[in-house]
Parts: structure tokens; C-alpha cells; sequence
């Protein structure tokens, strides 16, 4: 077994010493009850990873650091996943799968027929909520470098950030999804609705933004099927 | 909106008028409300589906059939996944988008490290639970075909089955997942362990039947998202 893998949000440097902060601390030897000396893997999502050895001094855990090595888990070419906010656990689950297929950053839609709506302090706490789903989605899947998660915001403000090519995922596509990614080189984004898919004015939006309808096969994918779906076969086809 | 979907175990004829089954009834009338008169689409498992008009008559509800409509959701090359059985609800997580990718059948592996452990009236209970799942996930993602779910088994009863290309997938398998699809043409079965992996044995078995590791990509994925990425990967570059 690799030994266990922790992002530490202190700024890490080979040959160091450092405390632990209290929730990594606390994941180390309550939940896994990790024993002085034992060997730990740190990253501090600036890239690469240090192995480091556990030291705990009575209530305190410090991690002796060795060399960095420059490990990375991360695709060949930059994938964003904009995302229709969907209700219950589901965006739980986006997020983590997500981290794991290797997207840099996830846009989450609030999106006409998003049932969920986020606002002030409830936002804050999910969005916290997310962060540390795609901290722990790193840490397990060998990612060196964090998901970044923005605050969730409407169709129209989601396509200003778009750079490069895009899909608009649409059951109803008329473009099939290998085609679509002709010319695509270093950089796509994907664009999935939230579960009653997109309102007609977000289609118009996106039409006129150039953005063709593109669908993935002959089935109805689910919102929390769609964006894994192609963010795999993407990144296959492409052979990032 | 299409009209709902509805997975019938009694035969379909075109142009008959038949007695809904009582789970198929309550669903229609106390779960979606529908009216007397409601458009339907019927489907029964043995290809294409049928338009139908649902007729309501004081507690009985039947259904009148249209024309046989020969439209299929199916991949173009028939995909099995062969799945270490995983805890929770992952399974029926695997269920549905396993269903949703297409897979034609579903294996699940008593496996050495699987945590779940199912004999007795529990098994059947849990097969029962699983294709109810696979049944609503073909009603939603608009197949025409059942996805077959097998009692679990030990790997090595499960690679007697396997007839074509098979991957065993593996965090550190050495091949390449775009190299090893090479050859496949009609058939793929992909094989992925339960949460702690396979075990050596399972390995040693595996190559012993001459199946070589395949991962994807550069991360580790958790259970639930391996089959579902490579099916997803798999079919797109086969263009299934």
C-alpha cells in the first residue's frame, strides 16, 4: 500500500519540518491512527508531492518532509466541466468524480431549471462543502494539484469564461460527440443542464454563441452521468 | 416532454389492448398522476417499444398499443461488466449507469476484498433490487433492451463466462486503455475490482488467463467510477 496522502494548505518545502494543521492532524491519527514515524505523502497543491515521515510530540503532529518529487496526476490538456447545479447528493458526486477524471475546474450553472438554489451563508458552506470533497477526491486519486470550484452563477456568465471549445451537451444534439471534438488540442470545456436539462432560452443562449447541441451516444444520460461520461471519452479520444 | 416510459413484463402485441401490471398501474396513476388518456410508450424488453394510450376503467388500468416502433437504444457491440461487488449504495449507483452507458450485462464478483456478502433470501432481495433499479434506468435513458444482472460469483467463475477482449483493470496495470482495445470489434468485457482491489490471487488468476492489467489514465479510480469511465472511453473509441 502507498502510504497515505494528505493536502496540507501550509505551503510545503523539501527538508522542512512542519506542524500539521489541526484537521489533518486530526484525519491522520484518530481516523487512521497513524503511529509516529509512519510514512506520509504531503502536497500543497503548487504541484508535485513530498513523501514525509508523521512525528507526534504528546498533542502535537509534525511531518518531517524529504525531497519533492515532482509527480503529477494531471491530464495532458485542460478540461472544465460546467455544470447544471442538481439537487440532493449529486453534486457531491460530480465533484469527486470529477477530481478524479482530472478536470481543472468546475463551473457550477445556476441553471434555469436548477431546483437548487444557493444564496449567502448556505452557499458559503457548500461550496466549503465541495472543497473539501475535491481536497479528499485528490488526496485519494493521486491528484497533486486541486479542482478549482467556482461560486455557482447563471448560463450567461458561465459562457464569458469560456475559452476555446466547448460542447453543449443536449439529449437532443445533433452533433455526435466524436465529431465535436475535431480541432480540440489543449483545452475543452463541457456543458451539461442540471436534471430537467436546459431551458429553452440557455439553448438560445448558447446558439447564439455559436454552440452547437452535442450528444453523447443513443441513450438519456442523467446530469450526474453526462459530464463523467464525456470528460472519460473525451479525454480518451483525445489521449490526454 | 416524451411520453413516460414503461418497462411491461407481460409480452407486448401491436395493436392489443392489455391490463397494466399492478406495479406498472401504480406507478402510472399514483406516482406520475397520469390521466386517463395519457400518451405511453410501452416496452417489454424483447426490442423496439410501442406507442400506447393508457385507459383508466374505476381501479383497472390498461393500456391500448399502437404500431410496433422498432427503435433501440443499444450500443453498436454488446459490452459486459464484470464488477467486484462494492458496499453501500455503489452498487446501485454501477446498476444505473451501467445501464445508461449501455452494458449489456452486469457480472457482480464476489470478490476476496469485497465487504459485501450476499447468500440466502438477502441475495435475492438485493438481484430483485438491482433490476428494478436497471429497469427505471432503461425507462429513463430511453433502451428498449434489459441490461442482465447475475448472482454474484467467485472471478474465477465469472472469467469462464468471458468469451472475446477482455481488460482486467487494475491501478497499476502496465497497458496502455487505448492500446489494449486494439482488435476489439464486436465485444468487450471490462473487469474491475471492489473497493480494496483485486487480490493477489485474483491477479495471479487473471494472468494465468492470459489477461494483462489495463489502467486509465494517471489517477487511481475509486470503484464506482471505473467501469463507468472506461465504458464510457471504451465506446466512444470503438464508436459503439
Amino acid at each position: 500500500m502507498p502510504p497515505p496522502r494528505f493536502f496540507c494548505e501550509t505551503p510545503l518545502d523539501a527538508g522542512r519540518r512542519i506542524d500539521l494543521p489541526d484537521a489533518l492532524a486530526h484525519h491522520a491519527l484518530r481516523v487512521l491512527r497513524l503511529a509516529d514515524g509512519a510514512a506520509i505523502t504531503l502536497f500543497d497543491g503548487r504541484g508535485g508531492q513530498y513523501p514525509a515521515t508523521l512525528r507526534i510530540e504528546g498533542r502535537h503532529a509534525r511531518a518531517e518532509l524529504g525531497a519533492h518529487e515532482s509527480h503529477e496526476g494531471e491530464l495532458r490538456g485542460r478540461l472544465t466541466l460546467i455544470q447544471g447545479l442538481a439537487s440532493g447528493d449529486k453534486m457531491d458526486w460530480i465533484v469527486e468524480k470529477a477530481v478524479e477524471l482530472g478536470a481543472a475546474e468546475l463551473r457550477p450553472v445556476a441553471a434555469e431549471r436548477s431546483v437548487l438554489r444557493l444564496s449567502g451563508s448556505r452557499l458559503d458552506r457548500r461550496l466549503d462543502h465541495w472543497r473539501a470533497i475535491a481536497r479528499a477526491a485528490s488526496e485519494q486519486c493521486g491528484r497533486n494539484r486541486l479542482m478549482r470550484i467556482h461560486p455557482p452563477a447563471p448560463l450567461a456568465a458561465c459562457l464569458e469564461t469560456v475559452q476555446g471549445p466547448a460542447l453543449f451537451c443536449h439529449p437532443e444534439g445533433v452533433l455526435d460527440f466524436r465529431a465535436a471534438l475535431t480541432g480540440v488540442r489543449d483545452s475543452l470545456t463541457l456543458m451539461v443542464g442540471p436534471e430537467g436539462g436546459w431551458a429553452p432560452e440557455e439553448l438560445a443562449l448558447a446558439q447564439r454563441q455559436g454552440l452547437q447541441g452535442v450528444r453523447f451516444g443513443a441513450r438519456v444520460l442523467r446530469t450526474e452521468t453526462a459530464g463523467l461520461a464525456m470528460a472519460a471519452a473525451a479525454t480518451a479520444l483525445l489521449d490526454w
